[in-house]
């Protein structure tokens, strides 16, 4: 009787694949796990399972004791879980979250030539259960260790809502010192991991100038460099890809190469003490985004000004549109003071609510055009107004806070 | 006194712009037509505004006789309204719908060599007002179209939702010959409009073996050539960029060069004749497209459920996730027979669910992945089964039957 853990050979369609037996939860597939660390799901149909080594579970890595050298900077790691802190349970076949900080340094030495760290776990949680009061607490976090003197942040995130928390960080602190938000979209356990060379570009960007809320992330699919991102621009663009994170509206603020730890930067950007260190830590939590689809019933934005929503971000098509009988709602909204933000599906490009018929009706109605800000950024953002500037909601979501909107004194439209 | 369509100098930081005074919503900015066509916007402070010319009416372009050429094939223009079918009238500076189909073959002579047309209006709406019944409509032309002889259609279409439209028509019709959509996104009055050369290339598609429900609009920003995407592949992202539409997680089909309209195919398409003209134009408007951000409530899917939806498409955060708080309405959508399909805000890359603990849970509870559909495609593609076959929308969600999905007989996960 084969059992999860085994090392199995399955033969099918002539293709034969070795690996360790894995949990599937899809009746008509067979997991196995790869010598090379991937998990690789085969349909069961004509596929023969044959036994070749009954299944032992892999000794954990010893921790490392961690050497503190004088003459380094002192950067702070706050974890937060995810994947880059996470590995591959051998016995269920889950994914898991279950490194430490201090168990990061262990799996990768390299960082320990780079800074002195203290290391601070702040939840351990999937990304996909973030959500606004763990922003504010990240980010009293973050305060505290800048204010304890150090020199540069590391956060280890889950990859999925990422760019949330590096947009709701950007808008929460103005920094002296870089906060790096850093993650792996492959689990530490598998060779084909990105966690250590995200890290070591991550740690080389906390100790670098560049004094701003980023993320470090593989820049290719190669081992050869990470991209810098704006915490305001960048978005994850693939489910899987190491190379998933963007910059979108914008270019990156630079690369690290991963062997000689050299940066690039490509763009203006702040630097060390260019600001004094402050937190403006509110959020009004209860803001909607709301994505248009055609025919879409605009009952919803009903629904949301009728629940006491204190703002909404449309997602509309193209330049920042809806159908026009969402116009009658926006104008209710707007009535209410509830601010109404367009931003666009595309993602890519300005919203310009001035050229068609129904973006004019739109304005007229109330709504804010989001200018280039991703509909994500505009809903954290809108979040930070209300709870701190509300009266000044209008002009604010239009022009740029903290990097997420490219200023233009003249618009082409 | 200045007026509307006054022609004007402005004189604003030492720079100076000439154009055609347009209307203006925005308070805080003036906007003039340049003669390159384009509008601009200039903040009112500090600029000077001085009367060049008072201005008058442009005059129309006179209708063309369109002379039918023997031995050209017999295609179907469709118009629906949109960009390529509008320009802008100088006296309100708004882009309105104007252009009928034979109009469009007046102001693009060169369609003329490529084939013999049939014009007819469906309607004329801005794309952003598109819905389910509209596509039933215009599903029917086509098939009638076709069946009264027309070797190819070409469907003018506003750009906004123009990625909806194709992937309906996609699932309704199964089509012997081209069926082509276009649009443009800069009206054909302006110098940079793209409308010509993206109607030309559609022609050439049309006429062409590749009898697909394609999207035929600029490969690059420059006027070199147009890529060929697949209905069911393709997405509008940038909101103004000639080159917006991008074929995701999946090539293009192909390219048509502009001057030469040489076709070049990329991939493995459909051939005339292959299938016969099969209509089956039934759609569930009834379903809802929710994209979860972190910390939305999970009260959104059990208002859709106690409104009677029919089907959710949930666009979830990386492989496919949502907060732990909204797998149990995802439960109890499955249980009230509402299926819940789960698709990603990457857009890019293949939904799976049982790599971590959330989607293991979301699976659990009913939920079917998406594969690696578009979030967009998934709603109309569950509209259509919803209305179609929807004992078997479990099995169908999963499977290509449109080219929405790549197959695939082992997942790397």
């Amino acid at each position: 009787m084969l059992k999860m853990g085994d090392k199995v050979r399955i033969e099918k369609d002539g293709d034969s694949y070795v690996g360790i037996l894995m949990p599937s939860s899809h009746e008509d597939f067979i997991i196995i796990k790869l010598e090379n660390g991937y998990n690789i799901g085969l349909r069961s149909s004509n596929s023969k399972v044959m036994l070749v080594e009954k299944g032992q579970e892999s000794s954990p890595t010893p921790l490392r004791q961690h050497i503190r050298k004088e003459k380094l900077p002192r950067v702070s790691i706050l974890s937060t879980g995810g994947t880059i802190a996470s590995r591959v349970d051998y016995r269920t076949g889950a994914v898991t979250s279950q490194f430490s900080a201090e168990e990061i340094l262990s799996a990768i030495p390299e960082l320990e030539d780079i800074a002195n760290y203290n290391s601070r776990v702040i939840y351990q949680i999937l990304s996909e259960n973030m959500r606004a009061e763990y922003w504010i607490e990240l980010a009293r976090a973050v305060d505290e260790e800048i204010q304890n003197g150090s020199t540069g942040i590391i956060i280890t995130h889950g990859t999925d809502t990422m760019m949330y928390t590096s947009a709701a960080l950007s808008f929460m602190i103005r920094t002296p010192v870089p906060i790096v938000l850093v993650g792996s979209q492959r689990s530490s356990d598998r060779p084909s991991s990105d966690a250590a060379m995200n890290a070591i570009c991550a740690a080389t960007v906390a100790t670098s100038d560049i004094a701003e809320v980023c993320v470090v992330m593989h820049g290719t699919t190669s081992d050869d460099y990470c991209s810098i991102h704006r915490g305001t621009r960048v978005r994850k663009m693939h489910t899987s890809r190491r190379d998933a994170f963007r910059s979108i509206n914008s270019g990156t603020i630079g690369k690290v190469e991963y062997l000689s730890r050299q940066i690039t930067t490509f763009a203006d950007h702040m630097h060390r003490n260019d600001v004094s260190l402050e937190l403006i830590d509110k959020l009004e939590p209860k803001c909607a985004l709301v994505k248009y689809s055609p025919g879409a019933s605009s009952d919803i934005l009903n629904y949301f000004i009728d629940d006491k929503y204190k703002g909404i971000v449309i997602e509309g098509t193209g330049l920042g549109h809806v159908a026009s009988d969402w116009i009658d709602p926006i104008r209710r909204a707007t009535e209410d003071d509830i601010p109404v933000v367009v931003t666009s599906q595309c993602l890519r490009g300005r919203i310009c609510d001035r050229v068609y018929d129904t973006g004019r009706d739109m304005l007229n109605a109330g709504a804010i055009e989001g200018e280039d800000m991703l509909p994500e950024v505009a809903l954290v953002k809108l979040m930070w107004i209300l709870a701190n500037k509300p009266e000044d909601v209008r002009r604010l979501m239009r022009i740029p806070i903290a990097g997420e909107i490219s200023p233009s004194t003249s618009m082409i439209v």
